[in-house]
C-alpha cells in the first residue's frame, strides 16, 4: 500500500499535467501496446529475413533500407537517414585449440577490431592473470612470446553491474599485454553463460604499443585452461584468427518521427541502435530495441496525434564505439534543447520493471504523473532522478545535461547471450517484449504532452 | 508410507540373501560413496587433461593408458586391455552459411561418418521436411541439386524417450534424401537445446545408394531457416565440411575387475564408453559414467571383498557403432552365464531416480532386498522387470537373456547437451554424481553379494 499522501501528490500532478481525455489515450495506448504483436513481428521480420548486422556490411545497408521501409509503412509523419562514418571492420576466421597438454578445440572469438594472427596462426604458452590489475603488474618482458589470459569472473545481477568491472579487460587487455611482450591476448567472456559461447565485443588499441591479436574465449573453455594450470600442465594453445580493417566506413542513422500537434520543434527521442555484432542475429541487442520503440510510436499515432513530436532514431554502428550517436548529436547540437525526453532500450527483451529520470526539479511532477501510469504494466518508480540513458545517449549526456530516463530492465540473463552467437530470436520472450512496448509507449506519450517540456538537470 | 506387508516381505527377502554384516557393509559403502569426490576427480582429471576422445585418435590413445593408470592405482585385483576395431572417421572442418536472402552464418557439425564436400563446398536450395516419412514419400528426382532438411523436433522426458523417434532421421536421412536427387542432407539438431549447438552422432550409408554429406544443424538456425520459408523467401546455404575415412582402426576396453572371494568367475558388470565424440569433452557422454562405475568399484574394495567379481568394464568405440561392446561380449560369448548382473551408466549425470530389473522370477527377491537398499538414496523400484540395460549391452542382450538392470537416471536436459560441444565438466553437478556412484556402488555390491547367482529371464 502506498501511504494516502503519496496517491494524493500523484493525482494532483497527474491533474495538473493532463487533462481527463490525455488520460484516456494513456490508457487506451497502453492497453493497444499491451496486446499488439506488431513489436515481435517487426523483430520477427528484421533477425530473420537479415540476421547480423555488422556495420559496413551487405546486411547494414538492408537494415537501413528495411528500417526506413517500415518507418513508412507503420506511417511515421517523417522518415529520414543520417549518414555517419565508423572505422570498418570484419571478421573472416577464427579458430583455438589446446595442442598440449592433449588437443582439444577451444570456442574463441576475435574482439572487435582486433588484428589477424599470421595466416597459419600463432602458439603460445598461457599465462594466467586472475584480474586486470595482475596483468598491469606483471614484469615488462616476462610475457615475451606468450599468450596473456585474463580469467576474470562477470557477476551476474539484475542491472547488468558487472559488465563495468569486467569490460575493462576487453578494451584495454591488449594493449597492456603487449607491453609486457606477449604475441596475443585471450580473455574469459564477459559474459554470465556456463556455454561455449565466446563473447565478442569493442577492443582498442595504443598507436604507441605493438598491437597483437586480441581475444575472448567461451567460459567453459577458460574453466578449461585453468584446472590444466591447478594440475600443473603448462597449456600451450595455438589461435587463429583472420580479420580485417576497411579504413572509414559510412552507415545511416535511421529516424522516423511522429509529428507533434503544438510545439512539433520538440521531440521524445527513442533510442536504439540498429547494428549489431556478427555473430548471432542481434535479436536482444540490439533488435527488440528497434522493434519496440517502432512499435511504441506506431501505437501512439494509431490513438492520437501528442503535443510534441516522438522521434524515434535508429542508432548506426553503436557497437563500433556509437559512431552513429556521435553523429546525430554533433549535427544536432545547435538544437539539443528541443529534446523534451530521451531514453534508449538497448538491454535486451526482459520486462521493465523501473522507472527512473534525470531531470530539472520543476520536471518531477511530470515524471511521477508518468510513472503513475507506468505502475500498471508493474513498473515501479525510483525517486533518485539519477538515470543515465543508455550508451546511445552518452554523447548527449557529454554535451548537454539532457532530460534522462531509465527504463530498467531485468538484465539478469542478459549476459548469458550479450554479443555471442547464441543472441538469437528465440531468446526473445513475446510477452515481456509487449510489456517493454507498453511502457516505451506510455512513456512517450506523457512526455510528449507535458504542459510545459521537460528540463535536464 | 509404505503397507505393512511390502515393509515385511522386503525385510525378509533382505534376510534370506543377506547376513547382517553384509547389510552393514552395504550401508558402509553407500555412505562412503556418498561422501567422496573420488568420481568427481576421476571425471574433472578426464575431461580437463584429456578432453574429447574420438576413436582412433590421439587422445583415444591417452584415454586407455589413463583408464588403465587409474584403475592400477585405485588397486583393482586385475586390469587388462582388449582390443576391439571400429571404422575410423575424421572431423577436420565444417562451416555452413545462409548465402540468400541474406548472408548469416549457420551453425552446423557433420554427422558421424560422413563424406565431404567438395574442397570449395556446395551450394543449394532448401527443402524443408517436417518428419522422416515426409522425406521418405517426397517424389524421386524431386530433390535434385538441392539441400533436404527434415526439421522434426524431438520431445523432452525424463527417460529421453523422445530420442528414438528422432534419431532415425539422422541414421537414415542422406540415404533417404539421396535417392530424390539431393546434394546434401542436413537435419535439425536431435537435442532439446535452445542454444546454437549442432548435435553429432552416428549415421549411416547404404551401398546402393549415393553417399552423400550429412549433417545436423542447431535448433535457433532449424527455426531460421523455418521462418525464411514461412515468409515466402527460398533460403539457400552453403555447406563446406571435410572429413576423413581412415579404414579399420583399433582401440581397447580396458576392464578393471574386484575379485570375488568365493565365485571369482562370475561377475556383476558395470559397463560405461570410454570414447566420445569430438566436439565436447565428454563429461556427460561418457565420462561420468566412466568416473562413478570406476569409484564405485573402488568404494567396494575399500569397505569388503564381495563374495563374486565386480568388473569395470569400458567400452571402446561406442559412439561410432558399439564396437567395444561388440568385441567384448563376442570374446566372452562361452562365458556369458557367469554374468550374474549387468547395467551402464551411459545417460549423463543427473540423479538415480529408478531401478528396474530384467531377470528370472527367482532373482525377483534379490531385487527387492537390493531396492530396499537404494531407498535411503531417493531411488524408487520399478518392479516392471523390463530394464533393457545400456547401449553397451546390446550386443548381450543379442547373444542371450542375461540379468540386466537400469538405474534410471534423470535425462530431462540431457539431450540440452548430448553430442555437442557444450557437453563439458560444468554441466556436472557434483552432488548429484555421488548420488549415481552411491547407487552404482551398492548395487554392484548387494548383486556380487546374493546367496545365489541371479539370472536372465
Amino acid at each position: 500500500m502506498l501511504p494516502l499522501c503519496a496517491l494524493t501528490v500523484s493525482a494532483v500532478a497527474q491533474a495538473q499535467e493532463f487533462t481527463p481525455t490525455q488520460l484516456e489515450d494513456v490508457a487506451k495506448v497502453r492497453t493497444l501496446a499491451s496486446q499488439s504483436d506488431l513489436s515481435w513481428q517487426l523483430l520477427e521480420s528484421l533477425t530473420t529475413e537479415i540476421g547480423p548486422r555488422l556495420p559496413g556490411t551487405e546486411n547494414d545497408k538492408l537494415t537501413v533500407a528495411w528500417a526506413e521501409k517500415h518507418l513508412k509503412r507503420l506511417g511515421f509523419d517523417k522518415v529520414w537517414l543520417e549518414a555517419a562514418t565508423f572505422p570498418e571492420w570484419r571478421r573472416y576466421h577464427e579458430s583455438a585449440k589446446l595442442i598440449a597438454p592433449s588437443e582439444q578445440p577451444l570456442h574463441i572469438t576475435a574482439l572487435g577490431n582486433s588484428i589477424s594472427t599470421p595466416e597459419q596462426g600463432l602458439r603460445g604458452e598461457v599465462v594466467l592473470f586472475e584480474t586486470f590489475d595482475e596483468l598491469k603488474a606483471a614484469p615488462p618482458g616476462s610475457l615475451k612470446g606468450k599468450i596473456a589470459f585474463i580469467n576474470y569472473r562477470m557477476n551476474r545481477d539484475i542491472d547488468g553491474n558487472g559488465y563495468g568491472p569486467a569490460v575493462q579487460a576487453r578494451n584495454k587487455g591488449a594493449v597492456e599485454a603487449a607491453k609486457k611482450g606477449a604475441i596475443a591476448y585471450m580473455m574469459r567472456s564477459v559474459s554470465t553463460a556456463h556455454h561455449r559461447f565466446a563473447h565478442t565485443g569493442g577492443s582498442h588499441y595504443d598507436d604507441q604499443v605493438t598491437k597483437i591479436p586480441t581475444t575472448a574465449i567461451a567460459n567453459p573453455d577458460a574453466d578449461q585452461i585453468a584446472r590444466l594450470l591447478k594440475h600443473g600442465h603448462t597449456p600451450q594453445v595455438e589461435i587463429n584468427i583472420q580479420t580485417e580493417d576497411l579504413g572509414e566506413g559510412t552507415s545511416f542513422n535511421v529516424i522516423g518521427e511522429i509529428t507533434g500537434s503544438d510545439y512539433p520543434d520538440q521531440y521524445v527521442l527513442l533510442g536504439s541502435h540498429h547494428d549489431s555484432w556478427d555473430l548471432g542475429t542481434g535479436a536482444l541487442d540490439d533488435g527488440a530495441g528497434m522493434a519496440l520503440t517502432m512499435a511504441a510510436a506506431k501505437h501512439i499515432a494509431s490513438v492520437t496525434r501528442p503535443k510534441r513530436s516522438i522521434r524515434v532514431v535508429l542508432f548506426a554502428a553503436e557497437e563500433l564505439g556509437l559512431w552513429g550517436a556521435k553523429a546525430y548529436f554533433k549535427r544536432h547540437q545547435d538544437n539539443l534543447t528541443q529534446i523534451v525526453a530521451a531514453a534508449e532500450s538497448d538491454f535486451g527483451a526482459d520486462v521493465v520493471y523501473a522507472f527512473e529520470s534525470n531531470v530539472n526539479a520543476a520536471s518531477l511532477p511530470l515524471v511521477r504523473a508518468i510513472a503513475e501510469q507506468l505502475k500498471p504494466l508493474g513498473i515501479k518508480y525510483i525517486g533518485a532522478n539519477r538515470a543515465r540513458g543508455g550508451p546511445d545517449l552518452i554523447p548527449l549526456n557529454n554535451l548537454t545535461s539532457a532530460p534522462i530516463f531509465d527504463l530498467h530492465q531485468d538484465g539478469t540473463d542478459y549476459f548469458d547471450y550479450h554479443h555471442t552467437a547464441d543472441d538469437t530470436l528465440d531468446k526473445v520472450d513475446p510477452d515481456k517484449l509487449k510489456q517493454n512496448t507498453a511502457a516505451y509507449a506510455v512513456f512517450a506519450l506523457m512526455a510528449a504532452n507535458g504542459k510545459t517540456p521537460m528540463q535536464g538537470k
